[in-house]
């Protein structure tokens, strides 16, 4: 069975909106074993939607159409799919009253075209739309689905994870799949994939698949069961497979699903009712940012000293000249010194620290770009690492971030082992 | 004339990688006044590329193809051009003595994957790739154009810019069109229309285009003089227009081109050899990563003390008890004390706070989601303002630390006025 995406609307074509709707379709589609063959992107213009219409019902049994279909006039999808399907709009009460109320509760006056996104075409199933005004339209026709949707984001999703998925499910009575989503990070996908390459082959005896998902610093692995089994059959399948991979690899899972390096580390700190803090140079800022994008992260982070000029080290934790003339400001001994030195100040059970060469140029000193230096200091103890990054300012900073975030995770895995 | 883009790439597909190729593509023919009617993602597959190459040249005149161009074998663009244009694979020399330098020089070996990079189809015009090892191909057929490109960002930017668009300009016998983007931040893209509205009817009898491209707290307007007119009468027909639309929008205008507020708030700390620092509350190290993502940004900004919680408000900040006590944490006179405080600490010209309640949830004090509070402390004087923004934490803290640097900004055009 092959689907296809099509994306209606001009701001995707003059490139003034990236067509993210496209990439989380593509990825839910494929978590439920359907095959994305083809994306389309085209303009707010009737013949064109026409046309791609006949094209997509002659290849493929999933047609997934998104925008045109907010209240201005430049938003013709549902007069087209009206044309297309030879059928007229209706009034839908439902979606009257919704709309109204929407409007009436906000204070807003109900202006007639907020009137028409109660118009449905008559022949298709209405998907009501409990976060915004304008409903998702699925059609079958000779037992092929399309279905119409807005393109806000937010909207487009939970008519996806709310009506779409499951009908799609149940429409072409699709088997029964289960995924597994292991995170890793501090290891590249090609050494991953060779150490863990026999595990991979035994993979095919039980029907698994596994997917390899890289991104800055970090691999996913995405194990997806099939096989016409049961979801509980399915589910021990996976947890078999699961258990044997934490013995491969097991010091480089951070999480699963969609947890995140700092979610996880937040959760450590919790569970040992500890705290963090950090002193940042060359991260400038990004530790932080990625510990306090967490809700509820006041309960462990403390705060940071962003070090960025050396005056600030040296005043505001405590680094000597004695330190910085011996090993500069580029090194392990610096690092050590920055975190033990926030740890004191603001009064942590940890703390994490980075100096180095973020880019994009050398340090006059001779100091490579990319060259980063990261700590953690804890009770008992410092540690320090390297790190022999590129040339891309954005992607160190990034790297050595989530690299420092991953060297305190560890140092937890140390302590409670 | 028409253009459609076409990116090959199974990862596209199944969701793994965004296809943001396409959106800048689709932006740079945009700017050079050509319209992009099409997009169209599709697998690794010989019969889909073929499929897609017959209906892409039945409907437009030029077609750029991105992907399907690394050494290993799921890699099939090349091979399948040869088949599609009839042609054979021969040796590029010119390309093969820089794919043999890029390893040597590396001190990688040159396996034979890597000579298969030098191999070209014989009826295209080769475009030297010197970001990478695969070359752009030209080929034109009957007037209608197509390139491919690789998929890698950074290598089909380069390409695109050095070769591709110089090409099709030259080759379509293109006029002249002048571009300049003016950014804006702090007032909304629909205030902002309604206050040059008379302005942007009166571009028509100057053969000017203007588009609006919003993102969060910021809207970038793009004027385009077309007309058959030289480049010289173009510029000078924009540079009037723009000196209106200072008149009227002036204060809310902080760049133009590529520049980012952080940068801006660069060069004019660094054009009175002034200093900042930064006292983060709610916005948890964002401020900080803005102002160091800017490169030579450590000749300005010193650092910033990122004070989630109150004890490191009150140690490290100079913060009283009474103060707190008398006004809260979430307050004017708050976010005015972190600035001093940070300030007097860090030893700097300005400083720039903040304080708030970011989300996703009220605070326990009854405060709402996204009510936050941005200070900036100079030699004369402190001012502060309080934003009311959203339930998204991600937003609000983006939306907030760009706020921040905004009111610095302005600071600097009364002192300078």
């Amino acid at each position: 069975m092959q689907a296809e995406i099509i994306s209606i609307g001009d701001e995707i074509l003059i490139g003034q909106t990236v067509n993210t709707n496209a990439t989380w379709m593509g990825e839910q589609l494929n978590a439920i074993g359907i095959r994305v063959h083809r994306v389309t992107s085209i303009a707010d213009d009737a013949d064109d939607i026409i046309q791609i219409l006949n094209e997509a019902s002659s290849r493929s049994q999933v047609i997934l159409i998104t925008g045109g279909l907010g209240p201005t006039k430049d938003d013709i999808t549902k007069k087209t799919l009206c044309q297309y399907f030879n059928t007229e709009l209706v009034l839908d009460q439902v979606t009257l009253d919704r709309v109204t109320s929407f409007f009436t509760s906000r204070g807003l006056p109900m202006l007639e075209v907020n009137e028409q996104q109660a118009l449905v075409p008559a022949s298709c199933t209405v998907l009501h739309n409990l976060r915004g005004t304008a409903n998702g339209m699925w059609f079958d026709r000779d037992g092929i689905v399309f279905v119409s949707m807005p393109g806000v984001p937010y909207e487009m999703e939970w008519l996806m994870e709310e009506e779409v998925l499951p009908r799609i499910q149940s429409f072409f009575k699709r088997p029964a799949i289960v995924h597994r989503t292991i995170l890793t990070t501090g290891v590249g996908e090609s050494f991953l994939a060779d150490t863990i390459k026999d595990w991979e082959t035994s993979l095919e005896n039980d029907q698994i698949k596994l997917a390899y998902l890289p991104s800055p610093g970090a691999v996913k692995l995405r194990l997806s069961a099939y096989g016409g089994a049961s979801e509980e059959v399915l589910q021990q399948r996976i947890a078999i497979k699961e258990k044997e991979l934490h013995q491969l690899i097991g010091q480089h899972i951070y999480g699963y699903g969609k947890a995140s390096l700092a979610s996880v580390v937040g959760d450590l700190l919790k569970s040992q009712s500890a705290t963090l803090s950090a002193a940042e140079s060359c991260t400038g800022g990004m530790i932080s940012h990625l510990l306090t994008s967490v809700p509820g992260s006041s309960n462990y982070f403390m705060g940071a000293v962003v070090s960025y000029h050396i005056d600030v080290k040296q005043g505001e934790l405590g680094i000597t000249k004695d330190l910085l003339d011996k090993y500069g400001v580029y090194s392990a001994e610096m690092a050590e010194a920055m975190a033990k030195g926030v740890r004191a100040k603001l009064n942590t059970t940890y703390a994490i620290s980075s100096t180095g060469v973020a880019g994009p140029d050398d340090d006059e000193s001779g100091i490579k770009v990319g060259t980063i230096w990261i700590a953690v200091a804890g009770p008992e103890k410092v540690v320090s690492m390297v790190l022999k990054l590129g040339k891309s300012r954005e992607r160190n900073i990034l790297m050595a971030s989530n690299a420092a975030l991953n060297l305190i995770r560890k140092e937890f895995l140390v302590i409670n082992h």
